[in-house]
């Protein structure tokens, strides 16, 4: 380790301090079985805001919010006109949801933030840490809005009108969390960053597999959602011959079944997921009227992620039999390819730091996503318990954390001095 | 027509106050679109409940209520003590339900009564207008649960700690229905009854199709219920390889595929429905953990079903693939046959007022399965617009309601003075 600068502030991590908190966040929304529901723009959310602008104002960190509610905390650097280095990631959850997918990297970001206090480093460019609104797009879709909105990939009129599914609005919901952790200070969207990155836990389990405490994350695979509405028609389930029904559930079935067909490959590189299924009226004696399906479709290859994903419209098509069908694809992200100088930042770390290390690709989407296109970004990942995520039982270790922060300090040390 | 009792009172049911009061109950609970969402014991329930309350108080009925909240509306014989001859049907409807099943059994047999008022007609035994509770089984199962327990066929306590999907008990939900719609004086239950009517729409095409406009009804096809539960894990979907998964809808979607194949009869008699369908947590990039399906399995032969019926369990445990699962028989419901004397009834009633008729079985089960056990019982089916009805377009014609309360009349008055 070459810079004694870094050295301090990577000496400075507290691995209690980073775990203690991950604690307290927990209990927001927790579930009673271990994990958490903290959906985005929820009561929920605003409480875990909270929490982090309290932790912030303690240590005189100045807090602004861009007007789609995403959370940026600044420790000032020498030269206040500079570009920021950011690290973060999101508080929201899924609705049984663990305890550290997004909160690892906002709690990260902040022990790196608190550490350079600790270790009286004032660097040359601020330091910041970001809370995207909405990762999961859980509550209100499609994922990742909050990062989507900043870099001007979805356009913040639109967001702002999608409703969840009791018909409450982006707008309404961002409205109420804001008066639970209000901030005054404006942020204007797109504005520069010097460098963006993001610690995550891994959400599979090559690094557990492979005894890796460190992931050079390269890139994210590719991913397409669509929705599927199929229109039959209501009918009496005991008066209602076969051949006189139009059942969407039926039609539906099919089509999941043939879709799973496509979708099928010996190397089982192809992600694909029906998440959401919903019926009406939903009743066991009438036939169903209405299907609302999603598919989650991801692969690294651009090639393979077209030629799979056109023939899905098609498929639901084919097998619509007496209903109606539409196919709506409602988000299309091409795989994502992170700045070689970040990654080689990361990897040197690693190596400075002795940590055991691998390259991999992300099969999740993260925020980062739509930083790679705004600012040199990157991601580092920590392995997770068994693989599991989006899962109450979601778990990982206190000591990888902090060597993963340690490594998170010293990139944004290096690249806030340069 | 022999008896100029009886056609006095055939003569003073009114066809037009027949159809405004079905149009006004319509407006309770109305969705908008034609149709009505006035499911058991909600506060629309109540508010129908109410109104025949109040309409039968205005001719000086009097009413009685049992521990399920079954109505009874009595007017009174020349004999107190004699067994009633009882005709009704139920107020509450599917989620996206008509204006006629269930509603039009309840008002037949409220004009029956009024007619007898208008004809200044004393009939031996009283006359009854039952409305029993959740017929429909939408909020909370099973179907004919008031019916079901009046004769014993289920526990009061059991019913009334049934939930609905959100947790609230039949025993608070009806409690609050009642406050909307009190009735003092008590009904025990199995309360001896001389004979139960039930007019109904047929909610099939026959009726239409073969230009008939009564339903000589000679029983009830039998009905098996089942609740499969299959339990995976959550995991998420951009992460997790397909053979690393146990995804709870995959599973359900090939045991559906499956139950199908196994239902198939090129006669169509089966009648096989999925209404069912709920994913956990429901999430478009979560791997579902858990699936909740019901299927609703009828047939007029009870080989049939017998032999199908034992067979879903086994077909689900061989689809279940990583899953766990269970399969519950919520419900099982042998075919019904309908008392002979009162079918003649009917038939000699269609007969003397010269209206088409024909014998046809119910593809649905109503609350008259339950009291063919109790006592003497039949139903009187009308034709229903294109066989249509759990759905909003149900439709039935004011001049073939009015034909089938005058048959309703003429049967309930030869029995009450028996």
């Amino acid at each position: 380790m070459a810079d004694p600068v870094e050295v301090s502030v990577v000496k400075a991590i507290q691995e209690n301090r980073l775990w203690q908190r991950h604690m307290e966040i927990a209990e927001i929304g927790a579930t009673g079985r271990g994990g958490v529901n903290r959906q985005a723009l929820t009561p929920e959310d605003g409480h875990a805001r909270r929490l982090v602008l309290d932790w912030s104002s303690q240590r005189g960190f100045t807090a602004s919010i861009d007007d789609i509610g995403n959370l940026f905390i600044r420790r000032a650097g020498t030269k206040p006109t500079a570009a920021p280095v950011v690290a973060g990631s999101h508080l929201d959850t899924q609705p049984t949801g663990g305890n550290f997918d997004g909160v690892f990297g906002v709690l990260a970001a902040l022990e790196v933030l608190e550490a350079a206090s600790d270790a009286n480093v004032i660097t040359t460019r601020p330091l910041e840490l970001v809370v995207w609104t909405n990762e999961e797009g859980a509550r209100f879709q499609p994922t990742t809005m909050g990062s989507a909105v900043f870099t001007g990939a979805l356009a913040l009129k639109t967001v702002l009108a999608t409703q969840d599914s009791t018909g409450v609005t982006v707008e309404q919901a961002l409205a109420e969390t804001l008066k639970i952790a209000p901030v005054n200070e404006k942020r204007e969207f797109c504005s520069p960053m010097a460098a963006y990155l993001e610690a995550h836990i891994e959400q599979g389990p090559i690094l557990e597999t492979t005894k890796n405490t460190i992931g050079v994350v390269t890139g994210i695979q590719g991913l397409r959602w669509f929705q599927v509405e199929v229109n039959g028609e209501e009918a009496h389930a005991g008066t209602t011959p076969r051949q006189n029904r139009r059942d969407a559930l039926s039609a539906a079935v099919s089509m999941i079944t043939k879709l799973q067909a496509l979708m099928f490959d010996e190397a089982d590189a192809v992600r694909f997921t029906v998440g959401r299924f919903e019926v009406a009226p939903n009743s066991p004696n009438t036939v169903p009227g209405r299907v609302l399906f999603t598919v989650d479709f991801r692969h690294p290859d651009q090639d393979v992620l077209s030629h799979l994903g056109n023939q899905i419209e098609t498929v639901c098509r084919a097998e619509a039999k007496e209903c109606d069908v539409s196919v709506v694809e409602t988000m299309h992200s091409p795989p994502t390819e992170f700045d070689p100088i970040v990654r080689d930042l990361v990897r040197d770390a690693a190596k400075r730091q002795v940590q055991p290390y691998m390259d991999l690709i992300s099969g999740a989407t993260h925020d980062a996503k739509f930083m790679a296109d705004h600012c040199p970004s990157g991601m580092i990942f920590v392995p997770c318990e068994g693989g599991i995520s989006h899962n109450e039982a979601e778990n990982a270790s206190s000591a990888d954390l902090a060597a993963c922060t340690r490594i998170l300090a010293e990139v944004m040390i290096q690249l806030a001095n340069r």
